[in-house]
């Protein structure tokens, strides 16, 4: 036992909390299905109305033929690129350095499907055109993130994107979009998702970020390929007899959030401009183009870890459970603006920054 | 639209089930979800109390040093496999011909890991001692199901299983037990769960067949093992941020359930004598040993159906909603014994079979 509190235990602690749509805990679930009807059929292996309706549903959103439901976007984006290499005849993709691929999946990309991963732009920024058409190598498929979480959430513009489609589909390369936060930044873009996944072959969203579901994933894209993304998803462990759970809090926190993206959004530029008015803090990027953002303090992490603690017991204010060094000297953590912000009283806001800008001035 | 009504429909029509614990519906969740703290965190791919307390319950009552909680037995399974393939370093193992590996998984172990099976033993008996020990080939790992589900749940006996695992070890070849029904099989055996396990090197249990989960597995073994299988599990896409709707419905129907197997397996017994009194049915095996059986009209299908449709009709009793054809000129259905069969009356149930009977008789 210790006495000195954690950062996460100080942060759930809080009366109030800057970031998400509150903790993941079971009333997540038991919200969601409370008004379900007790009789409504369990989908089986894929099948059933349950599973069918919201796969239309998503599919007609994202303006593709047809879309399926994955246990998680892990699966759905391997299947996604290994089948553009089968297409191909190539194990040549592309992606971004901190892609999910790449970082997050240990290796299951090059273990299970033997992608080839050819690592475009530099670490610190998105891709842009000339990273694309200055490809030496044939790739089936090139894979973007919008927006590139791990830093920050940046977005190319909408005319790059245009332009990296327009160039794909002349060189007979297969654009796949990891939307996992795509209706977060449709706001930024004032685009529809139907318009943005029309640039893009295959597209995978995910429905626990800004929709706040409890995990599940969609891929869509046309008939044939979705059809056999089926027969992969059953290869993966994936086909589940049942996945409910997943479909039904998926619906019913799309239905309350996806409409609510716009507010995320302005709500994310408002808070960034705070943060970057207080002493030794910046946001990546310095205006938010979702509703992400990344918070750098220019003061090592032993400093800033107890001096949010005391932060979080003066103000009831809590900002993160979870600071990480940035590798220049400072920390910083992820920001992600959910239902909770809209709950922070606005003088209790500022009064906090006042007290942090301080605290870090004397930090 | 048809007049003519569906086996399934009809079933759905009847007051009392012979199979299951009922039908596969939101209750199932909204039950197990009922009296669960709303306040209660999530696990967190695959950290947290409510999946580590649930995987050190089962890997107590199997025995085993760790469990790793899975989506899916399919991806437990591959995994299994996969790793015991590295361990030799050859991608040879061997499993009964109708095991799921060879016949549901869309060739995922042979399209992800590349694995080469051996088919042992006629499609309709199970693996004997001399399958094992008249293999040509070096193999790294043989798959056991107990009981064998597509021949109607049959087992080898307990002294065959110890002189598999004892000539297992002897040659090095790694033992994994496909569980999926291991607890229906106990009382046949006379056995607990760990002396089955203590047999086999690593261990696959479902959690939604005689325990009636909503969906998910446990893969146990060694713990090095099992550290492993965490990895390969990320890889496959299965470590997803929460698994909790399965584990929390596991733990809920494991605990109703796992101390009933003993009464199925009694009761899938004198269900399997009353099919047997029949014309033109016998149940494989004849005498069951474990909660299940197939029931085997030696009619066509045509035949049945619409039987069976008229004797669910005028009994209230419902049988199956999907019959088979057998390849033999006649059908079948699997019969799985769980809490419904003890709440049909005795009187009632001997009445549909006099009627089965007369009917079959005419059929």
């Amino acid at each position: 036992m210790t006495d000195k509190l954690s950062l996460l235990e100080a942060l759930k602690r809080t009366e109030y909390q800057l970031s998400g749509h509150g903790f993941r805990n079971m009333s997540v679930l038991q919200d969601a299905f409370r008004d379900v009807d007790a009789l409504m059929e369990s989908d089986i292996y894929g099948a059933g109305p349950v599973i069918e309706q919201f796969q239309d549903k998503l599919a007609a959103c994202l303006g593709k033929e047809a879309a399926v439901f994955f246990p998680s976007g892990t699966m759905a984006q391997q299947i996604a690129l290994r089948m553009w290499c089968d297409e191909k005849g190539t194990r040549k993709v592309a992606y971004h350095p901190l892609c999910h691929l790449e970082i997050h999946e240990q290796d299951g990309p090059k273990k299970l499907h033997h992608l080839e991963p050819i690592l475009l732009a530099d670490k610190d920024r998105v891709i842009e055109l000339e990273d694309v058409t200055g490809l030496q190598e044939e790739i089936a498929c090139l894979l973007l993130e919008l927006p590139q979480r791990e830093i920050g959430g940046q977005l190319p513009s909408y005319e790059t994107l245009e332009a990296i489609s327009a160039y794909c589909r002349e060189k007979g390369i297969r654009l796949h979009l990891d939307g996992a936060r795509l209706f977060e930044v449709l706001p930024y873009y004032q685009k529809t998702a139907a318009e943005i996944c029309a640039l893009f072959d295959s597209v995978y969203v995910s429905l626990y970020k800004g929709i706040g579901g409890i995990a599940g994933a969609i891929l869509a894209g046309d008939k044939p390929f979705m059809e056999e993304a089926k027969v992969w998803k059953r290869r993966h462990g994936g086909d589940l007899i049942s996945l409910y759970p997943y479909i039904v809090s998926a619906d019913f926190y799309f239905e309350q959030r996806v409409h609510k993206m716009e507010q995320y959004y302005e709500e994310a530029k408002e808070l960034a401009a705070l943060f970057n008015e207080c002493h030794a803090v910046q946001t990546r990027p310095a205006v938010p183009v979702s509703n992400m953002f990344h918070v750098h303090f220019s003061l090592p992490k032993e400093t800033v870890e107890p001096i949010l603690i005391q932060l979080y017991g003066e103000t009831g204010i809590g900002l993160t459970g979870n600071l990480r060094e940035n590798g220049e000297g400072g920390c910083y953590y992820e920001a992600s603006i959910g239902d909770l912000y809209a709950d922070v009283p606005k003088d209790k806001l500022h009064s906090m920054f006042r007290l942090l800008d301080t605290y870090l001035q004397q930090g």
